[in-house]
């Protein structure tokens, strides 16, 4: 945050700068860990001033959800600029092979909010899983263009591979890990690109 | 917990039987919501006996980790009873498929709390780190034994699938995610069996 931007402090400024603080802190120490206090300190923005802009940390972390939900767009749309689907899905898992150090420290910050709001149970849930879909219904619609019958199974393999290469690099704190598994998710697109080989069907 | 168990209260069952109740509640609702209190009640033990065997909820969970490596060594054992390294690492993964239910409601017991503690920068991350390995060395082993030279990151890419497929199970609620996704790893381990085949190689 730049200081010229510190001086625009109109409402919806604060709200933003509050929200961005939020997504970063989530992903740092989780959701139960983070205090509106410290949202609010990082953000730059009186204390007193967050009940204004978000009742509850719920709300909180339901904007700190839709903001990510906006990034994965914007990366998605990115990679749709690549001239077929396998270029495309492989610019998808690139975005979070960009950021496997970053995951190696503090995991996917998408998937471990998610395994975080997944022990309860109630719409936070419900949230969560749209974050999930807005990667697997682009990732769906990808393998469908590549003539794949069961393209929803399909973009599951592919961001569960991705999540679960996520957590293990971060758990055993080696980005490498990140690497390795998205270069055989790579081999399995390749593989499906080239209709005679049947080795990595999913049957 | 029947009743004959109950009334043999030396300090060993005691122990085991926090530890039990810590396992089962870090499972549904995570360690940071989780109190001391609340597992003293689930295990039928006075609150301020706790102390005497957990000084701190830390403690608790490295218990718990501990007897989560204990589980996963049991469950490989099971495995090592098949007769060649598939039918063995297949097995392996059969043991969260028939889990499925319970890994879509909450997830992995295992991935969602190396999740939570990734977050940290203590001792518990390398606790954490510990458990994984207990899975990943002894699927490292078989595919050493399939000739696989990348056997480490092949065990990686088996685990990492699972704990992915554990992940998106979880947060849409579908324990069918599991089952697509492990019939595709399946699949790759097949592939590897009948080295002619190339489509699924990790590169």
């Amino acid at each position: 945050m730049t200081d010229s931007k510190r001086t625009r402090s109109g409402p919806g400024d604060k709200r933003h700068r509050l929200t961005v603080s939020a997504r970063e802190l989530l992903h740092r120490q989780g959701a139960a860990a983070t205090t509106l206090a410290q949202v609010a300190e990082a953000a730059q923005v009186p204390p007193g001033n967050v009940y204004y802009y978000f009742k509850t940390k719920d709300d909180l972390v339901r904007a700190a959800i839709e903001s990510w939900a906006g990034e994965l767009r914007t990366g998605i749309e990115s990679c749709a600029a690549q001239p077929d689907p396998p270029a495309r899905l492989k610019a998808l898992m690139g975005l979070w092979v960009d950021q496997r150090d970053l995951v190696a420290r503090f995991g996917c910050p998408v998937g471990s909010l998610c395994s975080e709001l997944d022990k309860r149970d109630d719409a936070l849930v419900d949230d969560a899983g749209r974050l999930l879909r807005v990667v697997m219904d682009w990732a769906e619609e990808q393998f469908r263009e590549l003539g794949r019958p069961d393209a929803r199974e399909c973009a599951s393999i592919l961001f569960g591979g991705v999540q679960g290469a996520a957590l293990i690099a971060n758990t055993l704190r080696d980005p490498e890990v990140m690497t390795a598994h998205v270069r055989h998710l790579e081999a399995w697109i390749d593989s499906m690109a080239q209709p005679s080989r049947e080795g990595s069907a999913v049957r």
